[in-house]
């Protein structure tokens, strides 16, 4: 699929028919492609790079090596989903790169959110490139049979809409020159809602295929301020417990996004008849559109009290809970 | 009124009839224990304050003068409020000093809950005794007439409660040795229902009557961290939006303390197409039987919406608007 502008005439996805005719046609192109060099994959969990692990899994099996880089500010249970949907039940080959404390020491004492962006960003590319590099010191780069020639991305069709005509080599931007891959992009003339309609006809599990969307920092931008890891725990667990009770309550799949932030910012409370000064958890549940506006989920009290309720008794360092009421604008859906 | 213990048959003031015959019997008791000399008394505008400078204006007239401290922590409209009642329509003998510039420089850069509530209180005591010196100079401390022999204070009968049995010479702790004036209490066997009734039948305006509970340290509490005078002006405005509000909507005396707080904390926006990063102002409104512990108000969503949009437009320095969803444990009614 070398062209990158989607054909008029090219029917939307919506059925599990299509969608396995999309499947079908990608395998034969993707072998045709390949043949029998290898392919590399940032495996993030989202929707996008694992509709396209799964597609090339199915098309070229193990000479897709998936990386799947932990930073330390994925959600609860994320980096265990990757593992258990894509090596135990897809037997792929897939590199699970712990980095926790490359990344919590890169950001230890970093408050400024642009500053705290870049650190993640470009360590992101080095554990990357480092993985990248071992792959190719045990085979090589290039043309040869066995060589590590591809790198396989999550594009989708809006991101070539918003980032213009041309999109040539290695658009994970920041990797070195030496490392000159050929792009594969299977699903870059689709929508994110065929995305999932494919997603889905692959049989990934619902929860990823309907994963919110995350900003690739991670929790780091919602562990605002300097991150720590007590603070970014508590950020973890609350956020756990809040999708929890979205989902028991019907607003899963309703809500377009939702989850909390703990700001490095404390308050006087009281526990056992003593003071304490903890954090605030604060909730955020947006609607949108087209994300350049969107407003606030009226949550019903008694959901907001007891979600309230869990996260003072179960999140340690956590005295109050907070709601977000501001719309898009004045507030971004972010708050970093 | 010697005693601290109200008789068991002391009838509880609960009509206008039993409030003026209190009242009545204050005049002349009043007038009895002051003769021909001067009282002082510090009148923050608050009920109890209030009440006790309209009953002695009732009893002695000029003999008594009002300090008004306005430490620049008050709400918006107070200190106007108290010139315009006390000095304007019940042509009191009314001091009024405006200390903003003093505590503000006092209190600048100091974040410390405990430091803060420490210099707001002992300025307070320096500015309200430098008054009364001034008044002395001016005129003889001590028994002969014309002199500032009484302290005259809004002590109630939950005070003396609180504080066990003897209570003696001047409760404004922290006023020098050199300064020992005789106490004048007249409410301090009221409860605050009946000093609300009380202070209907000397006529003063329904929202200084009814206003809810307010911290000595004022606005100081609410603007978290070290005090700055753009935040603070900020708390400010959002308060008054949210207090305009709730009266506009039937809460106003249905919910028992309701308030604003501005953290000295930032986080990104959206305003104009351009980026700000600006404070949020935290909305706090409970309810108690006893303040030990404290339910969240249901405040409907248009309702929340509505000030969200005010505030956000509004108040400079402003990009979001919270909700404090917690009860009391695990939050105190305060954020410090």
């Amino acid at each position: 699929m070398a062209t990158n502008v989607r054909p008029a005439n090219m029917e939307r996805i919506t059925t599990p028919a299509l969608a396995k005719q999309f499947i079908d046609e990608q395998i034969k192109e993707l072998r045709a492609q390949i043949g029998n060099k290898k392919v590399l994959l940032a495996l993030s969990g989202g929707v996008d790079s694992s509709v396209v692990a799964a597609l090339l899994i199915k098309a070229v099996g193990k000479q897709l090596v998936s990386v799947h880089v932990n930073h330390g500010l994925l959600r609860k249970g994320e980096p265990e989903q990757v593992v258990r949907v894509f090596r135990d039940e897809l037997n792929a080959n897939l590199i699970y790169v712990d980095a926790t404390d490359r990344f919590l020491n890169k950001l230890a004492g970093v408050a400024d959110p642009e500053q705290k962006r870049k650190i993640i960003g470009a360590e992101f590319i080095r554990v990357f490139e480092e993985e990248a590099k071992k792959l190719i010191n045990s085979s090589p780069l290039g043309e040869s049979e066995g060589a590590v020639h591809f790198l396989a991305q999550g594009t989708i069709y809006p991101d070539i809409i918003e980032s213009g005509p041309v999109k040539s080599h290695h658009n994970v931007g920041g990797l070195p020159e030496d490392l000159q891959f050929e792009l594969v992009e299977p699903i870059k003339l689709l929508f994110k809602d065929e995305v999932r309609v494919v997603g889905e006809e692959l049989g990934l599990p619902d929860n990823m295929v309907f994963r919110q969307p995350f900003p690739g920092p991670g929790l780091g931008v919602r562990c605002t301020g300097a991150i720590t890891r007590d603070r970014l725990e508590a950020l973890r667990e609350s956020d756990a417990i809040l999708r929890e009770e979205f989902a028991k309550n019907g607003l899963e799949g309703k809500v377009w996004q939702y989850f909390t932030i703990v700001p490095d910012y404390k308050s006087t409370g009281v526990r056992d008849n003593k003071r304490s000064w903890d954090w605030p958890v604060i909730i955020r549940a947006v609607n949108t559109r087209d994300a350049m506006t969107a407003t606030i989920e009226e949550i019903p009290y008694p959901l907001l009290h007891h979600i309230t309720q869990r996260i003072i008794t179960e999140v340690p360092g956590v005295n109050r809970v907070l709601y977000d009421l501001t719309p898009k604008p004045t507030g971004t859906i972010e708050w970093e």
